[in-house]
């Protein structure tokens, strides 16, 4: 078992996925290692998965983005016999912690919401090309993809055996991508995810689960013939080459502090607090395509976007009793809004268009962070057009009020952009300040008329920007006090408020399945049921079934 | 502690509420009976309440429509002295199973739901009128009323105190009412849900907690004032006489049967199985307005809605183990269609249109009922209409094929109504039919050309109205499978499954309610930090906080 769960990966050291690319086709072979596990205790049998498997393939499909722009198509296959994918891997999942499993949970839906979005943000189609059995998590790879070919033979099924085999959900978007994407008829979608050999050939055409039968013995051909069609019918403009994703800048240090290129992370581990200080840019803003293009991995807010991915998913993971994190900003606020400027600018061009959803991916892992988030606004600090969405994603935003005794920093404000006004939309699909002000009519085309002013902190509380303000005299106790206070209080429940509180208005596929699916799994992963001695996940490959309290709820 | 809860009471046995009606203002005043709680082992001090509190409540909701629609305007007060409410009562919540606590806040929700529609479906607005401390399920009660007057005094607040002070969350709306309904800023509610003491006077109103603050002096003055305001904009039709609402007809078995005039309850214990047999009209249909209103709670579908809605509520309280319920009809379709047409003809009728929305609350119970639903369409049924609305709110629907040998009924069919398309709408906002063939263009349209038709199997079958049709060589062996699978499964897992399978497209404040925060809740009240030995809803009154493991999941 690894001391620290490690996000970072590349694809000198893959384990259990081969990328083969010709042009505008990528192939993605799933090919578990059985013996590549994260933790001990379990082998990935039959293509199942586990983190580490997820790690890799969250990896292959940013770096398809950055590093093949070319690719209009990715058809995922495996690389055994008679099975595509078994999906999460039991024992793992029987042996883990309930954070561990809720995590795990957590970044394989991201993962599937990455590439699922592929084809509308990048013109990246996904189609999974199934041979063998496809099942669970399995399932829900593909069921995150945009097109799905089934081929016709008698041990070809799609399925989601979890609740009549394990006593849990499918809990990687599966039941919400059934009735809500494939549009699979309720009745129907519940004789599915009941039946435990799943469902063939043309009555998963028929029921909507896949797209296509294809009869086996052509199945490479037709495959084939598919992805070449939807590469004619997407041509792609004249991409030239790809930037690499370098490694990124990071130390960690002994007391669990980590410092990266632009970020500190400081911990305070009696206060069950992460201090997250974001520096602004160490670079001018570059102007012309060229220079964005030439910088590649070195620009300033790609490299911020890749680090803070991976600061949120080690803190998530690795520090699961740090529940309070407190971002800040140190830098010049009008270079985080030039820097900005010249990625919006530049919409059209592939790479200045990646920046921006890699930003909108990253801050959507902000807002499904089961941590307490807030945000401080002090003096010098930098919160501008991008990083001024952190304001609006965490719980509560507290911004210093005019000058402070001895410090000579500039003073506090905030700066909107164009690009808080639908750059980097949440999973809602509305953007934050939109949100933020859900129901108050007019509320945002008000705030535009504020962009590239610097607010400061009686303007951005009159606009309602910010929670709290607070002058010298009372900054330090009403955080202190504040930080007491949410240390103090029971992390579920503020998990379960913070689920609730964060995301008003309408909810989307993407949503229902953070807070309506995930619910109701983390319910059952606590349940005696499912991970009690007798209950299901223990069980599972002892022969004997589940020993179930059959009260219901 | 009861052996059974009665869901059954009229105002002769009412002991924690009272209410005065004066013209088109009632007054309903709240007024907790400390030593008269459900079961032994707590006292409902302070206004705090138990389930069956909520049960008088419900039947006061229910009566004011039915009884005295005459009332315009419905003013909630205390009839304690400086408190409003204390929300539910903890020592009960902490005695309780994990299935009563949950059964206990989906009832409470449904009373909240129902008197919230008061308004828009029978012109009958609630008033809020809060003197002293309300807090938590208190302040959910004000959070469903249409309008909240807070006295302005230094001991009046409103507050959810749950998540600091015990550790789970507002169990009864609150969180969504507070961000969707109330459109609270989201950092507002934060801080607002995590204080204990709540919020008081001029700053409820500021942040959209209570619609008015109102001088102590003049409270009586004001509200009085309020009320005559809102029934004078909103002058009713004059409506000469309710109808009363007799004792129901029933009749327990020692079984676990119950016979109702309309509705037999047989039960299979080692099945697990409730079968709910209803029965078609036993009367002739009536014509006129004056037949409706003579016949009053002997109408058909009247006293078979109340009948339903006792069984659903007795066997989801009573009975947690059968977790199968099996709906079957038997009786002329046609009688049930011309008693339905005789509802919705006379649609603008004040006792029609409450007919129908009875209708429309009691299938929503069905939509949230957390059991394995079915229901057979077998020979000599009357699934037309409003009956046929239960084929679509159940998980399956099995109807009988061809002539089965020995069975002279007439053969299954089906009957569509205008009803279907529109009279009994879902939580979602959709009708059934909407929400089963969400995402496919035309198909209601398509349905709606068959209405009146009798449809027999094959017919239902092509046009997706069942989930299966089988003859009579397959019929018992299939339903014997299917019952056998469904009491084997988890019932944990059949409850994650059903909640995610049977609301497919749009949300609304009811769907994220049941859906959204009433999962985070079950899974928090599953939870140590809540439920255990030192979890903080065994700990309240002890002056100890709860003990957390800090972990963050």
């Amino acid at each position: 078992m690894p001391d620290r769960i490690d996000f970072q990966t590349d694809p000198s050291r893959y384990r259990h996925w081969q990328v083969a690319y010709d042009g505008p086709v990528a192939t993605l072979t799933m090919d578990v290692d059985e013996d590549g596990g994260l933790f001990d205790g379990y082998q990935l049998k039959l293509n199942s998965y586990d983190l580490g498997v997820d790690i890799e393939l969250s990896d292959i499909v940013q770096r398809m983005r950055f590093e093949h722009p070319e690719v209009s198509v990715v058809v995922m296959r495996s690389g055994k016999d008679r099975v595509f994918c078994a999906g999460a891997n039991i024992r793992m999942l029987a042996g883990a912690t309930h954070s561990h499993k809720v995590n795990f949970c957590k970044f394989t839906n991201e993962t599937r919401n990455t590439y699922e979005a592929a084809k509308a943000d990048s013109g990246q189609t996904y189609v999974a090309a199934i041979q063998g059995s496809c099942a669970g998590g399995g399932y829900e790879l593909a069921l995150a993809c945009n097109h799905i070919m089934l081929t016709d033979d008698s041990t070809s099924s799609v399925a989601l055996p979890e609740v009549p085999l394990l006593a849990v959900l499918p809990g990687t978007g599966g039941l919400t991508r059934v009735t809500d994407k494939r549009r699979v008829r309720r009745d129907l979608a519940d004789v599915f995810c009941s039946t435990e050999e799943g469902v063939k050939g043309k009555r998963a055409v028929e029921w909507g689960l896949v797209d296509e039968a294809v009869p086996n013995a052509r199945f490479d051909e037709i495959v084939a013939e598919r992805a070449a069609a939807l590469v004619a019918a997407r041509p792609k403009p004249d991409i030239g080459k790809g930037i690499t994703l370098g490694p990124i800048n990071r130390r960690f240090g002994d007391d669990g502090s980590v410092t990266y290129s632009l970020i500190d992370v400081a911990v305070d581990r009696a206060g069950r607090r992460a201090d997250i200080t974001i520096k602004g840019p160490d670079t001018p803003a570059p102007i012309r395509v060229e220079d964005i293009e030439a910088l590649g991995d070195q620009l300033y807010l790609l490299r911020l976007a890749r680090e803070l991915d991976d600061v949120i998913l080690h803190l998530r993971l690795n520090e699961t009793e740090l529940g309070l994190w407190v971002f800040r900003t140190q830098g010049d606020p009008d270079a985080v809004f030039a820097h900005e400027a010249a990625i919006l600018t530049h919409e059209t061009h592939w790479l200045c268009r990646e920046i921006r959803h890699l930003w909108k991916r990253v801050l959507k892992r902000v807002d499904v962070t089961s941590r307490s988030l807030t945000a401080l606004v002090e003096h010098g600090s930098c919160f501008a057009g991008v990083l001024a969405e952190l304001l609006w994603a965490v719980d509560r935003t507290y911004m210093m009020e005019d000058a402070f005794e001895g410090d000579n920093r500039p003073l506090a404000t905030i700066t909107l952009s164009d690009g808080n006004f639908g750059s980097y939309p949440m999973g809602n699909g509305l953007t934050r300040l939109e949100t933020r002000f859900y129901g108050t009519e007019g509320a945002t085309d008000n705030l535009r008329t504020q962009i590239v002013q610097p607010l400061d902190a009686e303007a951005a509380d009159g606009l309602g920007l910010v929670t709290m303000i607070l002058d010298d005299i009372d900054w330090d106790d009403e955080l202190r006090i504040f930080f007491e206070e949410r240390a103090s209080f029971s992390p579920d429940a503020m998990t379960g408020m913070e689920a609730n509180l964060r995301f008003a208005g309408p909810e989307t596929m993407e949503t229902r399945i953070f807070g309506r699916l995930t619910a109701w799994q983390n319910w059952i992963f606590n349940r005696p049921n499912a991970v009690g001695e007798d209950g299901a996940l223990q069980r599972y490959g002892t022969g004997m079934r589940g020993n179930y309290d059959m009260e219901r709820v």
